[in-house]
């Protein structure tokens, strides 16, 4: 009993994530489907990564990991297996595959190309269907992964440009890569990156400014300021984020994907304005 | 082979809901997981409630149901395990486990506390993945419930105000509590209030008022009215809601949650319109 | 085990979807569930026979296909139960069930009437719940169709009003029923009239027009165009689509359900614009 996991920028509007789990349960009957989300932005591959890299880990070894955003389906672009700290993936090589590539111990790395796998009649707009659900399926009942095609070299994969703080020993500035459900700003930048600015005191001489706010310190929990009132800490995947307690901090700071995050060591910095909002 | 049910306000935009998912089957392989609803308005814990207490029952006795609307999440507030009529129920001790424990004979009341089953290291911001998706695992794999923790007293356990309607033998005043994706008002008046008022007239003599329309008589189903016209009816969940035939009584009489609605014996009713619009 | 799928207007916001897998894993403990989609617009039969139609195959024979969108509920409209090359689908007969017995050969048409099967107390509003969901389960269970109630006359069952294109050996005029998440416009026109017109050209020689914008030929993936641009394609169920590549079709053309498609031989078309937008 395998589990495989559905990542995907098709929506639930449609059928798309339906038809695959008819194609995976018609080859594995008793493959276990996990929906990951399926609200990536149509064609965000990136977001996708950034889904996919905090979730897996939480799976046990041996599940199927199952990622479609892929604007260049049908051309010439190849789609990947591989298998990162015994978790297998296949993603195509439109910069996810890549990524994913380095998100632990990468082996087994393969081109999807045995056709006989495929279903027929081949679409040419919906390899989710037709290449991504029967492969899955049939690598949960065993089918081989050298059998999938030809192996490929790690470093021929592509990546994408992809955010990365700047940092210095007094300084960090970020991006905003994700507003979540909650309208948390979630940034890029990760808890080792906070601690080599903070030392050794846990955030509390941390400012954090997004847009015209200002935040004094690092909280731990949502509850450490009053309702309604914007705090920084790390959120549950071990990245920087701005939140409001019982509130809505995209609403309340007025910031959005893509904009700038500082954070700065107190006393180095000189806010724009006198404090939050 | 146990029933895990979920209800949250995650949404489904992001990876909240299947990361709780991989949690669970980490541990209990054969778990069913069943999504009740993720897209509780954030932080309504009394929707959560509603949601829970008209659905529960629906499943077989022996499911665990988990309950993550927690705007106190990492805080002092205590998480609640409880079994009402073989039920099991997994709630922040927010409002959710006090109301969810008087909707039937409650037993086994406990305070999770035995960290030994957390996901470490654990999170100040998503329980729902680290400390309810573990548990819950546990207790369908056959974990004591005991062994969670200490004995709690119901009657110690937070009730939250919550909107109950007035009424005396001629007149009820209750309040429209949700909106369902049909536009269908829902009120927080139950069949036995109804009754009380109707008599053995089974609802033909009541006049339902809601914004400036007025509705007389409780209908058995939508189609009792012409396509497009408001009709009053006791719902699916055993409460009195406004809905249109064939048409969104939301936008029909622009009523929203919130809202009073009023129930009057015909002939002691002095309508502020001549009808329905 | 068996497979149910499920596809209904009730949306994910509710637990109404939630409720019927309940009542499903209550009597077969075993099924397998499958969303196909909740998001119907609510009361559009001809969509729910438009999304099974291009689903149900692609999972194996012996399914049973459960579909609730279902104005009439409650009311004189009967529910029926009928195989379609194996597959086992339960629909009101509001059209759904004429259109899905006319997908292929249709078996043991029969009017669910065995109320010993039904849930008490039985709703007048959420037959989904009370009538759909333990009829399902109750066949997965291998109980017997022809219990469920008296034969049916295909010819007798509800067929809607539908659009079809017109065609001739020059011209196809259709209609746009459906925007995917994409923005994908996915008209009525299936590969069989396009070919008819398009002869051993394979749509180079066509031009295809929707609201002012005029697409020359037609495409076989979306990479086939610079990004951004309108493209006309078959979709992956078949049917003619215009989309726009990484891009959003619908917002580029500014165009909706219930538009007209046109699709003429080139040389025998006057565009009404000097080419694409």
């Amino acid at each position: 009993m395998t589990i495989i996991t559905l990542t995907t920028d098709f929506g639930l509007q449609d059928t798309y994530v339906g038809t695959m789990k008819g194609v995976i349960l018609s080859i594995d009957p008793s493959a276990r489907i996990v929906d990951l989300t399926h609200q990536i932005t149509p064609q965000d591959t990136l977001s996708a990564v950034r889904e996919i890299a905090s979730s897996y880990r939480y799976f046990p070894a041996g599940t199927i990991h199952v990622v479609v955003v892929d604007p260049g389906v049908g051309g010439s672009r190849d789609i990947i297996a591989l298998k990162v700290d015994g978790h297998t993936f296949l993603a195509p090589d439109n910069g996810i595959a890549g990524h994913v590539a380095q998100l632990g111990r990468c082996q087994d790395l393969v081109r999807i190309e045995n056709s006989a796998l495929f279903l027929k009649p081949l679409s040419a707009t919906f390899h989710g269907r037709d290449i991504f659900a029967p492969v899955a399926a049939n690598l949960s009942t065993g089918y081989p992964m050298e059998k999938l095609g030809p192996p490929v070299d790690q470093h021929r994969l592509i990546l994408q440009a992809n955010s990365t703080p700047e940092a210095d020993d007094q300084r960090i500035d970020g991006t905003i890569v994700k507003v979540d459900r909650f309208g948390n700003l979630i940034s890029d930048i990760d808890t080792q990156t906070i601690e080599a600015v903070a030392g050794n005191h846990g955030g509390a001489n941390l400012l954090v400014q997004v847009r015209g706010t200002v935040i004094h310190g690092i909280s731990r929990i949502y509850g450490d300021v009053p309702h309604g009132r914007p705090l920084a800490l790390v959120g549950s995947s071990g990245y920087l984020e701005i939140a409001a307690n019982c509130g809505n901090a995209e609403h309340l700071i007025d910031a959005h994907c893509g904009d700038r995050i500082a954070v700065r060591l107190a006393g180095t910095h000189k806010p724009n304005s006198s404090g939050t909002k």
